[in-house]
């Protein structure tokens, strides 16, 4: 097959114009002017490919081609985070529907039922919430909030009747995505599979000590909270680098009291981001930072509190997908690697229904979630002729 | 001589009462109306003991009995930090003036002039200066600004004359204060004969990484500025405890960009407080950590950007005072320890134009600036008898 990369490039264009900011990025948030610009814009090129469309309960724009049978579906969100970048979940829902727009045109009519489908939301972008168009696919949704729910009467959506977009006649759901970070780039690999989409757990620590004068209180006096989540912060990246990957351990957030220049810091409040493919890496990784922390605090004679913010598991993707789009690569003349998505994607959701994959092009400088996130042509053409024969290989 | 240690306590009391704050702790800003109340307390204080009083032209209280050549002058400041102590300022005014009332009882007028003084400002308590009142003793004041001279001219002072607060007729200036730390508590000594007063330097340090995804980067692919300030951190306990005492450094600020639970930090900006009483010490503390923190950016490839935001020179108590305090405390039965003071006070301004020395009392759990200042009534009582015992031994 012979996928147009112009016209990739020019839809992606299209789609990055609509909730352009001000200072650079475009903003498209769930149920949002600009969010319903760009599912008109992309309803439109589904019917100009000759799909089907029809827009579910909660906003998810599906177009379907071809027959009968539990469908093979494509795809990916339409939301953004604020300022963010061309590709993130655009890219899906542009490869997905020009591959299956070339199939129709090479190939014919399918002989299961194919789908393209533009997710309402994954993003948490303008509600607390995740995964929402996905969730709602599966059936995992509660009722939205006021807020939410007058956002979607504003689109002409009845909160009331959501739960109604939940479908259980999906076979599997295949999507390209950019990678996020920067190891294609760095292993110099213009496409991976995606193994599994890590599980992640967020931590918050609290280290209590006591606030006091700078000056007069000498070195072996003190109970420095500071210098004491200081020892935990390089225990937490020594632990997630001896485990190996794909586990990482991030500290993101942290804060001092009282945060004066000429006090010595009472307390300090620190969380951990953790993330492994697997449950086991994931709980032993935990498990020896929760450890390490106990015994600093110990040694140091420091409080410590440490809770759960939230936890997520590991999500596999399918072997026999893994699989079609090992062997869809290889048809192309690419030898994909394999790889962990370190991010949350509507596939983890999804595998609760059906068969999942993922394909991963390269992200350059592995940057994204600004403006700056950007993939190579030759990357997002190769991306999308594999998504298509992968396509084909599950439709026809 | 005999100091009543119940009229040291009742003194204390009342000047504690003037300027309470409803959360518990008092504030004496600097020409507020609870300043000014205090001032004519002490005053009244120092009229009913036989003493001149009068006001300078920066709202310094001086009361004064005896003789001719320079003065020999005790006291502190009457100003307080926002919900300050007991006894921070407060003390050395109240043991001083009943050690020289005792005094004038016990003996009669002193061969040289005995001066007590309540200085007008120390704590930086309600302007953006600090040692207002003894810069003003030795000349070394700039005109206040605007909303300032108008506090003056609230208190009848004309901001056009201050520069006339200054003297050149002091012989020895001798202050008694708490330790505001936990040095003669942990070690279990009453009583202290301050040595120096420790130099000060704060620098700032911004270490530039690079902000990327918690998930999806690598930790051998990540420029963590956190990870790196967390290793300085640690480096700048590690060299202040191993140059020893009085050698103390404080990592007391730190913020982190963008502070976000799944994002590595790209920025992190931090303070370091360095204190050593003597100047080649503090320069050899700040020398070894600008050393070992550019070689921890330099090893994990972070930018790192380094600023004095501050500098103060140790200053050493003169020897001939110290030798008087050290003598008084032992003919009061009283074994004092040398201490190095790591607080700022007046003396170390004062040094510049006559002799200065200090005495300290141990404050209870090293606590200071806060409602829990306090210090033992015997340890009170004991100070305010070794200070008066120096007083004699220097005017009589």
């Amino acid at each position: 097959m012979r996928i147009d990369g112009a016209l990739l490039e020019r839809r992606l264009d299209e789609l990055y114009a609509i909730g352009v900011e001000p200072g650079g990025g475009a903003y498209r948030g769930l149920y949002s002017t600009a969010w319903a610009a760009a599912g008109e814009r992309v309803d439109r090129w589904m019917r100009d490919a000759g799909l089907t469309t029809r827009r579910d309960a909660v906003g998810n724009i599906w177009g379907r081609a071809g027959g009968n049978g539990k469908a093979i579906v494509t795809g990916s969100h339409i939301d953004t985070v604020r300022r963010g970048g061309r590709l993130d979940g655009a890219l899906g829902i542009v490869a997905g529907l020009t591959a299956v727009e070339t199939l129709l045109k090479e190939k014919g009519e399918p002989r299961r039922a194919l789908e393209v489908v533009a997710i309402c939301e994954e993003e948490g972008s303008r509600f607390a919430t995740n995964f929402w168009g996905s969730r709602a696919i599966v059936g995992a949704i509660d009722s939205p909030d006021a807020a939410m729910a007058e956002a979607m009467r504003e689109r002409g959506l009845d909160p009331a009747n959501a739960a109604s977009a939940a479908r259980d006649d999906i076979d599997t759901f295949v999507e390209l995505h950019i990678e996020q970070g920067a190891v294609l780039e760095t292993a110099n690999v213009p496409l991976a599979v995606v193994s599994a989409i890590v599980g992640t757990a967020h931590l918050e620590l609290a280290v209590t000590g006591r606030p006091d004068h700078a000056g007069t209180t000498p070195m072996d006096l003190r109970l420095d909270a500071l210098a004491g989540a200081a020892a935990m912060v390089q225990a937490i990246e020594s632990i997630a680098k001896s485990l190996g990957k794909p586990a990482v351990a991030t500290v993101g957030k942290l804060e001092v009291e009282p945060d004066q220049i000429n006090v010595v810091p009472g307390r300090v409040v620190f969380t951990v981001d953790l993330r492994h493919s697997d449950l086991g890496g994931r709980r032993a990784l935990e498990e020896r930072i929760r450890s390490l922390c106990a015994t600093i605090s110990q040694e140091r004679r420091l409080g410590l509190a440490m809770r759960t913010l939230q936890e997520k598991p590991p999500v596999a993707m399918h072997p026999d997908v893994r699989a079609v789009l090992t062997r869809a690569a290889r048809e192309c003349g690419v030898q994909a690697t394999e790889l962990v998505s370190g991010a949350g994607h509507d596939a983890q959701i999804l595998a609760a229904r059906c068969k999942v994959g993922m394909l991963f092009v390269p992200s350059i400088g592995g940057r994204s979630h600004c403006p700056e996130e950007a993939t190579r042509p030759e990357h997002i053409e190769l991306g999308t002729t594999v998504l298509g024969r992968a396509l084909e290989m599950l439709a026809y």
